[in-house]
């Protein structure tokens, strides 16, 4: 049964963030927590609907998120304010609705999404941060932002990303051509935080990104080297997959806005 | 034994830092998991002696720290900068030693400390954050920084903080006098920082006094009422205890300090 079938339902979005760290990923399974998983479970308390969600795009284990948007339709008629406060008091404290929206029947997390933002944050001080484990990819050696900004310079536009994509059967022809809208790095104290945008990535494809970048400075190679990655179309010829816990969800862009539509605060 | 009594021992010093959350707390236990027993299991592989160390004060379960620092003896001739990277190579993730120091065997991690600085994280958003919980105390309504400074300022300098220190058995005639050096709360966004700066603080006495402040904004009291609450030196005249995991243990200063002294980086 989809309730968005059912007369007199409507739709809802809302945006979550999560510290993915004690979660299986975002997609629920048979066994596991995962926050598609605890999501449903606080909604069906406060609707007594058997409610599912559909996300922008699911997060790996360990990855987190500080916008993720999700929708679904619901008979309920609960108010929207109480519908977040209602959810943050089931949910527990690694993961909290920031705000929760009236949209149209035709609203889409996932279809309906012009832009996904992704953040890397990477630690870099030689020595380890106790407070950055699970938050932050740790690099001992000085790293060069201006190198960084290069090198990413370089991935942006429209490309074959195959080289930065996590190996599959060969029999499943994906398409890999994707489209890098904007990627910048930038110096906060000991941080280094790489924000990537694009219309929809490939399975860790951002990970592989910063892995290669990373690699590619500690073995002196100069920034156009990653044009050459990139026409290989060969996950071999990328680097490492940096891990996943330097990696958050920050921003999902829609055409409108979710800005601009009847929200809970 | 005692290894500082013995012919050819040398004192180090250490600055180490520990997210607080799974420890239980500073001091060596019979059971359970804790930062000194840690701490004394890596300098056992290195050094292969039973290394008893000394800290700078004791932080309680759930407490963090930037900059505790502690002391110990030693016939190992193990040049410092192998003693850091060997212990972080020992240490969990949660817990490192950010320098080493040869210091004079007259130095004493806690006895010759002058001054000890704590900060505790506030987290002020109609929306708790999941990258806080354990990092900081969330405080739902906005609270207003110029109060929290025009209270803290009545805090500073002596005064008996019977009314901020955990309860004890009657018997036991604590000296409660301590003096405060300064006390300051500064807005960083969606935190707000408050940094204690003293010689020595009772058990408990720092939660109390940010538990306090934040209980008087809210029941309307003006900031001066907190000499009243002084005055009745009575743990019950004060507020409640704000959570451990807010409180970090960010400075010891000492003369000469630290900073003056042979180190590892």
């Amino acid at each position: 049964m989809v309730p968005g079938n059912r007369k007199g339902s409507r739709r809802i979005a809302l945006t979550v963030q999560y510290d993915g760290t004690c979660f299986n990923g975002w997609q629920l399974q048979d066994s596991g927590r995962t926050v598609q998983g605890e999501i449903e479970g606080a909604l069906k308390v406060l609707t007594r609907d058997n409610i599912r969600v559909v996300a922008s795009g699911r997060t790996d284990t360990g990855v987190h998120a500080i916008g993720q948007v999700i929708h679904f339709n619901t008979t309920s008629s609960i108010p929207l304010q109480r519908l977040c406060i209602g959810m943050n008091g089931i949910l527990e404290s690694d993961l909290s609705v920031k705000n929760a929206y009236n949209v149209d029947n035709t609203f889409h997390a996932r279809f309906s999404a012009i832009e996904r933002e992704y953040r890397y944050l990477i630690y870099n001080n030689p020595q380890r941060s106790p407070f950055m484990r699970y938050r932050a990819m740790w690099a001992r050696e000085p790293l060069d932002v201006e190198y960084i900004n290069d090198v990413l310079g370089h991935t942006v536009g429209e490309h074959d990303f195959a080289s930065f994509c996590k190996k599959r059967s060969a029999s499943e022809n994906e398409n890999t051509v994707r489209s890098i809208n904007s990627a910048r790095a930038c110096m906060k104290g000991e941080y280094i935080e790489i924000k990537i945008c694009g219309n929809a990535f490939l399975h860790n494809m951002i990970r592989i990104i910063i892995g290669t970048v990373v690699e590619m400075g500690r073995k002196g190679y100069p920034p156009e080297h990653i044009s050459e990655i990139i026409a290989q179309k060969d996950r071999d010829a990328g680097g490492y997959t940096a891990p996943a816990y330097g990696l958050y969800l920050s921003r999902v862009m829609y055409e409108p806005g979710l800005e601009t539509m009847d929200s809970a605060f």
